[in-house]
């Protein structure tokens, strides 16, 4: 199991439920996630996140990690079949991505689009739109409060009838939750230990197939960056 | 003028404070819009949005144009330097756009991505992200209620001590305006037609120099994808 702690929270159940639901989301057409903070001086200076011999990916691993799982689960873990950095990243000194983008694209038609910075404010954003509905979040990595954690869903919206407001605004979804999601990650994972020395079962395929495929993308994106913006074809 | 209604709302003119403010917003660094709708059986068959002798640029010169609007009215109007259209445009029969994205760079690497479509539900999103600060509204064209039209302003955006919740959140802001913004656009009209007709004032420049900025990029988008996707530089 990898440490994306988000993936725990009972809110990402309850948004999966949303986003599976035929009826009021419908398919998945189009997802943007946009994670960054701005990290002060010593960071910048000495983090081992902006050091080309340590954690070499930068913002792209540090923060795009999370963005590129945020895409994946919401793609049900159906790795897209392109991959094109934006013409923007920058870097350090070092040459370690302090900022970046990309866009993804499925067989299918299906679009992401991601935005990652140690440069910027604060933002943790999901928005994933379907044929008939959408997902709104903002504070999908750390809920900004502790005990619950929210998200926004609209289906079938409109306007009235002289198109001077909708017809009916997105839902406020609270889940609340007895301990954190770092928490219940801890547990998920003891539980995981316990039942491969307990009750003799397999290890699980979850968690290290979600954390390859993550990995897959983030290198897709390093790779068309090296090779100035062009499309990587992700294999899997 | 042309006859984008949402830059009359009295809420544009107080999310541009915002942008403006470098103690709360600080510079712009990152830009995504979002707009799309579900256009019915009727529309995608017989609108002329759909004709390629009519309305030629599709989905993209209707919701790409609010999109890109928004780019360049968050980015105080400078052009980008470079545009680069997504991978994955979707096209009726005739070959006019139902759906698309593109990414655009600034020379001093600020960034924006937008995407349209008339085959999702219907979203309507800004995200604007700058060094201090973070815009986020989810109905900048057609606001939710006709009387008052809020957005979200959250400023220099952390964590408490232990990392599971957000020392602050965002602010929500309400903005009430008297008469719908399309009659404030029609007023406004009338306002600079009976400056020129009674006061002798030359015709006002702001309006046709952002309408042709938007087309400019609308174009470079058209054009890359035309293109294979290619980047392509804006000439002013």
């Amino acid at each position: 199991m990898d440490g994306t702690m988000w993936m725990h929270h009972p809110r990402t159940a309850s948004m999966r439920e949303f986003l599976s639901d035929a009826q009021r989301f419908g398919q998945l057409r189009s997802i943007h996630t946009h994670f960054t903070f701005a990290a002060d001086a010593d960071f910048l200076e000495n983090d081992i996140r902006v050091k080309p011999d340590l954690d070499a990916l930068g913002s792209l691993g540090d923060e795009g990690w999370y963005c590129v799982r945020a895409i994946l689960w919401a793609a049900n873990y159906e790795l897209p079949k392109t991959v094109t950095a934006s013409r923007n990243p920058e870097l350090n000194q070092a040459g370690v991505i302090l900022s970046c983008g990309a866009s993804l694209q499925w067989e299918d038609g299906k679009v992401a689009t991601f935005h990652c910075s140690f440069l910027t404010n604060l933002t943790m954003d999901i928005t994933a739109v379907g044929t008939k509905g959408t997902l709104h979040v903002h504070d999908f990595i750390i809920p900004y409060e502790e005990k619950e954690a929210s998200f926004y869903a609209a289906t079938e919206s409109g306007f009235d009838d002289l198109v001077t407001k909708w017809s009916s605004q997105p839902s406020k979804h609270v889940i609340k939750t007895d301990i954190p999601q770092e928490a219940r990650m801890v547990s998920e994972f003891a539980r995981l230990v316990a039942d491969i020395k307990f009750k003799n079962s397999k290890p699980e395929k979850k968690w290290p197939t979600i954390s390859r495929k993550t990995q897959l993308v983030l290198d897709a994106v390093q790779a068309s960056i090296e090779r100035g913006f062009e499309p990587v074809q992700i294999q899997e």
